[in-house]
């Protein structure tokens, strides 16, 4: 199986922190397919990204035996599995909500586009934007989202709305048809579980890092992400 | 003790997930004091955030013992109490390192100055961007990083520059006297003990989307985050 997650045999989903491990992987494997080699051993791998081999072993097991014995994960392979199950091994369509600073810089960012999230349509509720272009998209009003996310096969929205407006234009989107949320608003969102959610609040991170520098500070061990 | 953190009898850092949520309930409470709310139960504050109330009494009991029998939290009370524990009760100047379009939003997100997270100087390679000013604060090469460190007393620095010159500049960054780096660049980072490390990898969580709304599709509960 090189896609254990459409067979109804298989497990639970991985934890998040395997998820974001298998991440890393992927783009270290990249990184090396790129420089020209052909395997490398999970001790390799993970001391390219300071996780133990054991680690490595035992993530990459969640998904399926690609080990090979004495030769380690042929690279070209792997590869091609891991953005299977992170599902970049497609396009996905997303909308852009809300063209403040944080929506034009995420609109512009490379790494997005590479990973084959393509924002294909943006929104806002300030009658100043709704018109104006963004890299070559057209800012839509928020009435336009459901005609919009249906003739455009919209699966994901990335939200960089304000807090306050953060619930309501969720649950459009939401009843929009839109599968996933990825969610900058720092405001909690209830969303039905057939909607996915990935919440990211910058100012959050901050007050961590903050936290940690103070730990650091009196003694203890802080720790690194 | 109002501040346990800085007690040498006190435990271990509290756990990353407890101080996510002490950020959500502190700003749960800022939100409460402005509608002129004097007190909240554990019950109705875990409520506001889908948490439940045994959670949020364990969150805080952590930190000291700040609920009042019969009537719950001081709203009044807790609210500084909460910005000390997470290192908001003061000023963080902060050094923005790489000024692509990431760099630049961040610049302007209202959410950090209101945190206390105060850019107040900006580096980049690019000699086109060197010298440019933003916001007020002029560029400069990171060959002025100790000198600006020493002499504006920064403490934290964001991130924001290519995967490949991540490692490099933060071992510039640390040492200068950073005590504490802000990574949005998508590389795993060696740092010393003592540097405090919080990253951001922007992609990394859309992947994470992407496999929750595959594993969603599955008939599997992907969880919200």
């Amino acid at each position: 199986m090189t896609d254990p997650f459409r067979d109804p045999q298989s497990e639970r989903p991985a934890p998040k922190a395997v998820i974001s491990r298998v991440s890393l992987y992927l783009r270290q494997l990249e990184n090396l397919h790129r420089l020209g080699h052909k395997t490398i051993s999970s001790s390799q791998l993970g001391n390219l990204l300071g996780i133990n081999d054991a680690q490595v072993r035992k993530d990459l097991a969640h998904f399926g035996p690609f080990g090979h014995p004495g030769i380690g994960y042929q690279i070209e392979e792997l590869i091609p599995i891991l953005r299977g199950i992170l599902g970049i091994d497609r396009v996905w369509n997303t909308a852009l909500i809300g063209l403040g600073n944080l929506g034009r810089a995420l609109l512009r960012y490379r790494a997005f586009r590479g990973r084959g999230f393509q924002v294909v349509a943006l929104f806002d509720t300030d009658p100043k934007k709704i018109g104006q272009m963004h890299s070559g998209l057209v800012v839509h009003g928020l009435e336009d989202l459901p005609a919009v996310v249906a003739e455009a096969g919209i699966q994901l929205a990335i939200l960089t709305v304000p807090a306050e407006v953060a619930q309501s234009v969720a649950d459009l989107a939401t009843a929009s048809g839109i599968s996933g949320i990825l969610n900058f608003a720092p405001a909690p969102l209830n969303l039905p579980e057939s909607t996915a959610l990935v919440s990211v609040d910058l100012s959050t991170q901050l007050e961590q890092l903050a936290y940690k520098v103070l730990t650091a500070r009196a003694g203890q061990n802080p720790g690194h992400d």
